[in-house]
């Protein structure tokens, strides 16, 4: 793999989280910088939330000596394991955990966010000005953030926040599956910044320090075009392109397919949440897989039309019907996901969803009831509610104001 | 459902095939024509392969005092079921059951066919001079006919032989369910056929025996079309467009997308059987959901480029990725569709899969395998296999020259 051309420089990578799937993440990215010297810096910092663990006696690691508890980095450091988030899967001996965000992504020209919805902002707020000015990133964080006036991507979220051009991962990936090595496939987008044609040609910055301006063609959900300045990568690096990009992800295990469309592979993330909502219900009430394969047909078909109708040209829609970010995800989540699991218990136990999630989730939320939630308030706002049916459907079911055995009839066309 | 025009004639409809998903669409084809009078007559008859029968003992129409067996067509028309092929589901009155196919199709405008494959051929033969020479056809047999020379939708062999036009009803539909009256989704997939531009613009006819012809475009797999000569319908029969054919298939709990793409729906309904091997093998291997999907993920695009590779401008991808006969249907095959079970039985068991085919399905074949071998050997010919690395993989795999751990690597992009 040294193909990527002669370059003086190699790309330092950095980690933002450490929970399950970000070490997942983390360790896939530093099998392939140290498998790609040529164009990586082989050790990969990680961010850790510090907090004291124990190593449990099932450990190989366990030390009856060791009475106190231990710093998490310190652990995952000494053994090379995430014992708290992602136990009994061997990490790389080039990962590094560290609790100091300024010093993980110090220097750092690729940061890749992987961190619940609720830490985004603040943590994006603690690294402005401590990163590299032409850094770049990957949000591997599922879901969008929307309310009644738009729709907000993560991966905008975390560039505007820090100036910087931020693409996406998402895929069909359940964390623990991707750490033991089982096979799936997985979607990057990233639509690597240009220079703006009608801008004098800038030169490439011959170092770090200099800050020749590009600017790219940055979408918002009307449609539209706005321009955003970002600082040119300094031509030392090899450009941050999908052929990168797909070095740094690609494994024997997980398939990468890099894609521009970073709207499609965001919005396929959080839509397909309220999808398996309807398949759980329909499942519940024991209709059989020709229902449930219907309730999934039209609920992909909503995704495509809610991506046409709020990101116009800017989306491609094979993106919801080719790619592992849309209909495999989509899949996955309607076989076994948490959302669906939650709704088909609710069904057959005949209790409100809420409870479901209260009994059988440990305190953790279900993505699909805040998003429907979300983006009915935006259809409302819109007045087109019922161009959506089933997002519909799944929203009034919620509020108890529709049955499930009335979806049948709502969606019809 | 009084809305479709003052005709002076009614549609009159036969079904050609009482297997369970024959006389399952023979029984909704039956309700809709008793609830849509002024568009047909209301009595359907329906052609039956005559058989001796006994009414079994749990049946509420046992008679103790009937000792010897009874023909199907009267048992059938006495008590309103199909004690053989459907048990247990309660047939309309005005659905009368015919041993002579040619009482059956006599004066009949529209003919439904659901056959098994084998007898496709012979019974149309055996129609020939017997059907209405301005008939039109809907082909309900899911699959087509592959060859080295090329692809023959059932549609097209049951049009040519009778010299009429035929569109096809394909979907993500079990039988039994869809008898059950368990809310489904179906697709029929219609291309009426138009008057040709080039000709002299030909009156409607006033009266059947008038021999008016239309030309239409037929499609071949070139892509290519050419031109075949049709009678047209008389103009006191209300058209057969996707209006009345909405009208003759849709209830309550079968929806009916009517589309025009009649190659999409019916390749779908084909290639999707080659999708369900692998997704079984992997499933059968214990690679998880996100594996799976990945699978259907790779078939789905595979189904797709098939479709515009070998019948280009006539296909419309969209079928493959919104429609019932693609996506839904695919997703239904591929949870627990006979293919895939005898798949996953074949890992689970290391046995070849023809032998679980043997042990699991009471001397009936799977399609699966067939259409692989088919569709394989049509690619070979063509030089194209390694554009299709799912579906030779799955072929290789059936020959005993793949391992299914091979999968991943082999569709790698």
């Amino acid at each position: 793999m040294g193909s990527l051309g002669p370059y003086q420089r190699k790309h330092k990578v950095a980690v933002v989280g450490s929970g399950n799937w970000g070490t997942a993440i983390a360790k896939i990215v530093a099998e392939n910088t140290a498998a790609n010297s040529d164009v990586f810096q082989e050790k990969v910092e990680m961010w850790v939330f510090e907090e004291d663990v124990e190593i449990p006696k099932t450990s190989q690691h366990y030390d009856p000596a060791q009475t106190s508890p231990q710093k998490l980095t310190e652990v995952i450091n000494r053994i090379h394991e995430n014992v708290k988030y992602l136990p009994g899967i061997p990490l790389p001996a080039n990962l590094h955990a560290s609790p100091s965000l300024e010093e993980t992504v110090k220097d750092s020209t690729i940061l890749v966010f992987n961190l619940p919805h609720q830490f985004i902002i603040k943590t994006c707020e603690q690294l402005k000005g401590k990163i590299l000015p032409y850094a770049r990133g990957i949000s591997c964080i599922k879901g969008v953030d929307v309310s009644e006036e738009g729709i907000n991507l993560f991966s905008e979220t975390i560039g505007k926040t820090l100036g910087i051009y931020c693409g996406a991962l998402s895929g069909a990936n359940i964390a623990n599956e991707v750490a033991q090595e089982k096979w799936s496939e997985t979607s990057v987008a990233y639509d690597a910044p240009t220079l703006d044609s009608k801008a004098p040609t800038p030169q490439r910055s011959p170092n770090a320090s200099q800050t020749d301006l590009v600017q790219f063609e940055h979408k918002d959900t009307s449609g539209q075009f706005s321009r955003v300045k970002l600082q040119a990568l300094p031509s030392e690096y090899p450009p941050v392109d999908h052929a990168v990009l797909k070095t740094l992800f690609h494994r024997h295990y997980f398939h990468v397919r890099v894609v521009n469309d970073v709207a499609g592979v965001s919005i396929s993330g959080a839509l397909k949440n309220i999808v398996a909502l309807a398949a759980g219900w329909v499942d519940g009430m024991g209709w059989g897989d020709n229902a449930k394969a219907a309730v999934m047909r039209v609920g992909l078909m909503e995704m495509v039309r809610f991506g046409e109708k709020f990101f116009g040209a800017t989306i491609d829609t094979r993106t919801f019907t080719e790619e592992s970010a849309g209909v495999a995800d989509l899949i996955t989540s309607c076989s076994g996901g948490r959302n669906f699991r939650c709704a088909k218990l609710s069904v057959e136990r005949n209790q409100p969803i809420g409870e479901v999630e209260k009994s059988e989730l440990n305190g953790q939320k279900l993505q699909g009831t805040l998003t429907s939630a979300e983006v009915n308030k935006f259809l409302k706002k819109q007045g087109i509610e019922d161009q959506f049916p089933l997002f519909t459907a799944v929203n009034r079911i919620l509020e108890g104001k529709m049955s499930v055995a009335d979806i049948p009839s709502h969606i019809e066309r």
